[in-house]
């Protein structure tokens, strides 16, 4: 247990509860019990807590977003090839106030602080999505692979032009044929040691590069991922996967050698100019590798500090975590200004007349409109604190020694990286879940595009599958838990993994995972003694952190022996693990969800005792008894909740509801989303001096 | 219980279940176990049983969805104003096949056949779904309020002109400040005895006409919704809500004293020109009042064969129910057109290249992969049966009497008004959420607008809001479970049902929905007696029946003791509702659910042995599992599942995902889904000749 938090709530709540069990609030009423008074909320002072130590970083952005909101009307008024330049306008006026380069190094004009970074990036995401991806493919990928994956040389002639917006680039990995498994890509990379370059090759249409952002139109230069190739004694030698820095266009003409393709119209980002490429022999000078990790020397001799050819890839792949903690991040925040919306709706609108004045309801008194709206909410405010630990850590490793030098952890890396990927399918999937209960909360008025929903749902809807799909990532995820994050097994694949651990004493992952050893240390920690699951509060955070905790390591260790007994009893690796897979991804998703909530408890412990930390507290409570009571089904089915207080978690939800209701719209608002950039005019109620509050 | 299928697949398997439990197929692997051998599906034979009746209408649909599928293309490309113009070229097109005009009277040009005319809504909605949408606002909701509100004045004035698509109109009643709340709605319509006319006259912003089809744009006549009154002795006599013809358009000019506004950009259905209607008192003769239910004399004096005015008001409503029918069949089928491209795409592509060819898997051998896509699959098809069966009571009672007819059977005509809603939310919900499944399983490629992703998931977006917010509907298909669909309660709005309620004897709820009886009943037809719920197998449709049987009256009783209880205790109705809402709206649900596997069951049982009906079985037992799995935590709440039962559900829910892996791409093409409107080319591998297969 990592906080001793006492929820200042549970102590208030009436000791009679029904059926024997301690259950908090749930037959109180926000309204009529003395004691429960609904904290009031400080909507500055919450924003300046969930603004974090990049306040100032946000509030540039925000003034940003405020300047620019008009490119909000033109994604939706101006055709593909207009749109696309206004977006691309727009980033480069956004990269001039320096809110885009903050990662990278101050000698290249950047500011040097890579969770300034991040917090810029989220930030971005109130606005047109457009504009927040296009920064994401010139800065992140295209500028972070040149960063990260390349030397001063690389840095010195591309850096400072890339940063200032005057080079635009692109970053060439996915193909086709090849979505989720990069290392299997075609597109190669032949070392001609006479001209003393490399010869980049698409081979098949297969192997051509797809969905690649920026290739359309705007990019002149491509970090273009191949397989490396070198004349070797006994023929060609090949390396796997590197990348390489080859110019496609000059002066928007493209260049010779290389094809480009439009992707055409998308669901949505259509101001992101995404198109294909193929490479029919282009020449590359041998200093075009980006050669961090590898190298080849002028007569064609293949060098890295990194031996094992897996273990190179994916510490190639690791220094590219950042995209990941960018688009969750991004997710988090697009549902905040889908709340922002249907909160503020929702307490100015009534859907029936009532006969009596004093009957009269807003959407939001009602328990179904509550039940909808209101735990996504706490979701996000839970979300955004796991998205601080993240990105706090990201920023610590990146800070830090790179992954090939002195003092590096690799382990700290591999952490991270289990972690980013975790948080990226949460925070993903919670902006598409999210968005579209707003949307339907808000009627027929949320479908029409001045009200926000219609671009916030067609153009987050590609993150759940970019930067790496949800359940491959979860996969990810469960890969580290099961061996331990184990460097040497980083180059496994879901059939290495499965002969991995069938391969293991299962005791092994058993002893690490260790569901004895929990459920003792909360045997001392909770009233109730072996019955904790039946007697701690439902308001204790350390009840709620045990039961996520029970049923990861329950989890994990059941997939361990699923697959131990599988591959045991003859099947191949392959058929094993296909009937694991949906048990792994769960094991996976159980994980995050602990250190989602985890993260949650921690921040409202380090609150200052008062309203404010109360009103943290109620939105934690929501958040953990919502996430137990959605998989309640599971804790019935483990013998960690009986049927009787799995009801009670049930009213726990709907109490707890109703005594966010009253300040509900404050929570929203400190999410700090900019008035001009919600629109909204008839959802809102705008006046000439801005929208009703 | 209504049918006596007893499942051929059930014999089969092996008796050695795990934990005493006889769970089915569980454990036994498709592949490996003699007897279970995957049914093979004849494409074709299939498809004539899901089109049913009205096979040649749906053939006639689809000509023509392949003679127009340019539209598909032209929806990207074009611009709002000029998309809206093909769009309606389109459909007067198809009006001229005599498509569009099925449901009206051979006498006006139609086909007199009413299922017919949904059957080809139905199919119509495989192809761009603004086309779809158009054809309902001109056929179904302007036509249908002439042929169903007018008498033969409107219907010889207007029918054959509007079934040829020579006169569009509008279907004008939801207004800015009243959605679902029609009865509430502000437009007026007074009589002015002198003139002979009335005078329509929109009395503030929020009662503006919006959202409002076929306005912004098209619309010559508009039928609008408006409170009637009429001079009376002491003072304006209010009558309520009508409907009245008025002329907005002559030769595309705007009428004097009517104000057209554009709803502008939407999230999706770009083709249909949706606007705002402001009336400032614009004059039409006395006639203009559609007076199939009512009536004013040219003396101003008003007339009605129904006394009561509210349910004057639902009867007028009630004879709109076919519009509800008809977006829940759509959406259905929208949700076929995802799956048949997901499907088809899950055996062609492989996730990562596999490191022998033995152990080589496509996405569709994924377990994670089948979980996606195959409940989904099993659940399209009972929707359709259930659709079928709701359309089929639509066409008995509007082929009857009407409802102010002698014969006219009003209990009849209320349980299909809930049908028909609980239908449209199961229905147009399961579109939402098949569609992003859909979307999601085709990774980056489901994104680009060439592979229908991007138009189905914005276009069918909106369906779980219009002709009635689905949370609604599910309100009414409660307050007729409450109520017994008493006629002398229609007026009821939520907070008269929950009084009403209250003021029953609970008893009489809690004896009509029985759950004793019930449970007695089934005590007789399954083996296990009082332990039914523990010794039943798995695949018996008497116990899968039994259970949502069980659930939906439980809830129902349920709801009733709280609603009485809340009152008792002295709560103010609108309180007491507002806390039972979730619980009122998930009988509604349950009550629903039990309504669709009926159906399903019912068509299994109908069909002759042999391999379509073992197929038609594997789905029926994959629906209801995945339907009692995803509520598994209710039924142990309840004392209905015990844990070891509930996992045993899970496995079963796996295994049958197995089992329909081998067939599941032939049960998608029986849909019928033309190859020309799913396009993919990449997603499908398109050759010249057509789709790879």
């Amino acid at each position: 247990m990592t906080t001793e938090k006492v929820p200042p709530i549970a102590e208030e709540m009436p000791t009679v509860a029904p059926e024997g069990a301690q259950v908090g609030g749930a037959e109180a009423d926000a309204a009529g019990v003395a004691g429960l008074r609904a904290p009031a909320v400080d909507v500055e002072a919450m924003r300046v807590l969930l603004d974090g130590r990049y306040r100032e970083v946000r509030d540039l952005v925000r003034a940003n977003l405020v300047e620019h909101a008009a490119v909000l009307v033109d994604a939706e008024e101006m055709d593909r090839a207009e749109f696309r330049d206004r977006v691309r306008d727009v980033v480069v006026m956004m990269a001039e106030t320096g809110q885009t380069g903050m990662g990278f190094p101050e000698e290249y004009g950047g500011g040097g602080d890579i969770g300034a970074s991040i917090a810029a990036f989220e930030t971005l995401a109130y606005g047109d999505l457009s504009v927040l991806v296009k920064v994401g493919v010139q800065f992140g990928l295209f500028g972070g692979a040149i960063l990260q994956l390349g030397t001063k040389v690389h840095h010195d002639a591309h850096l400072a032009d890339l940063v200032a917006g005057r080079t635009m680039g692109c970053f060439a990995m996915t193909e086709s044929g090849h979505g989720s498994n990069v290392q299997a890509l075609g597109t190669v990379a032949s070392y001609d040691v006479e001209a003393q370059e490399f010869v980049i090759t698409t081979p098949d249409d297969a192997s051509r590069k797809d969905y690649i952002g920026n290739a359309a139109a705007h990019a002149e230069l491509a970090v273009v991922f191949a397989q490396l190739e070198v004349p070797g004694e006994e023929g060609v030698e090949r390396h796997g996967v590197h990348a390489f820095v080859v110019p496609i266009r000059e002066g928007g003409r493209v260049l010779d050698g290389v094809r480009v393709g439009d992707d055409g119209p998308k669901m949505g980002l259509n101001g992101v100019d995404n198109g294909r490429l193929w490479f029919d022999g282009v020449r590359v000078p041998r200093t075009a590798l980006l050669n961090q990790f590898a190298e080849v020397t002028p007569e064609g001799r293949y060098l890295s500090p990194i031996d094992n050819p897996n273990r190179r890839f994916f510490t190639m792949l690791g220094t590219l975590v950042q995209g990941r903690v960018c688009v969750g991040g991004a997710g988090i925040n697009a549902a905040k200004v889908a709340l922002a919306i249907a909160l503020r709706y929702s307490v100015r609108r009534r859907q029936f007349e009532a006969t009596s004045s004093e009957e009269e309801q807003v959407l939001l008194d009602y328990g179904m409109h509550q039940r909808r709206l209101l735990p996504l909410l706490a979701r996000t405010y839970a979300l955004h604190f796991a998205q601080e630990v993240v990105s706090g850590q990201l920023h610590e490793v990146f800070s830090g020694p790179g992954p090939t030098e002195p003092g590096s952890d690799e382990h700290a890396r591999r952490m991270l990286e289990s972690r980013a990927a975790g948080t990226k399918a949460l925070g993903t999937w919670h902006a598409t879940r999210t968005i579209q209960e707003c949307r339907e909360a808000c009627g027929g008025a949320g479908y029409l595009s001045e009200n926000r929903f219609a671009a916030l749902k067609a153009d987050t809807d590609v993150f759940t599958t970019f930067e790496g799909d949800n359940h491959v990532l979860l996969q990810l995820v469960a890969k580290g838990l099961l061996t331990d994050y184990a460097g040497e097994f980083e180059e496994m694949d879901q059939l290495g993994m499965a002969r991995f651990v069938a391969g293991l004493a299962v005791d092994t992952v058993v002893e690490r995972t260790a569901v004895h050893k929990l459920v003792q240390s909360v045997r001392d920690l909770l009233p109730g003694g072996d019955s904790w699951d039946q007697e701690a509060g439902l308001l204790d955070p350390n009840y709620q952190l045990a039961m996520l905790r029970f049923r990861e390591e329950h989890m994990i260790a059941g997939v361990a022996r699923r697959l131990k007994r599988g591959i045991d009893q003859g099947g191949n690796a392959g058929a094993v693990f296909s009937r694991v897979q949906d048990h792994v991804i769960a094991a996976a998703r159980a994980h995050t969800e602990r250190l989602v909530l985890e993260a949650f408890v921690a921040k409202v412990a380090s609150v200052p005792d008062g309203d404010l930390k109360d009103a943290l507290g109620l939105l934690c409570d929501l958040h953990a008894l919502a996430t137990i009571e959605a998989d309640r089904a599971w804790f019935m089915e483990h013998g960690r909740l009986s049927s009787t207080r799995s009801k009670a978690i049930s009213r726990e939800v709907n109490a707890l509801c109703r005594r966010v209701r009253p300040i509900a719209v404050d929570l929203a608002d400190a999410f700090g989303v900019p008035d001009e950039v919600l629109r909204s005019p008839d959802l809102l109620g705008w006046t000439d001096t801005g929208p009703v509050r």
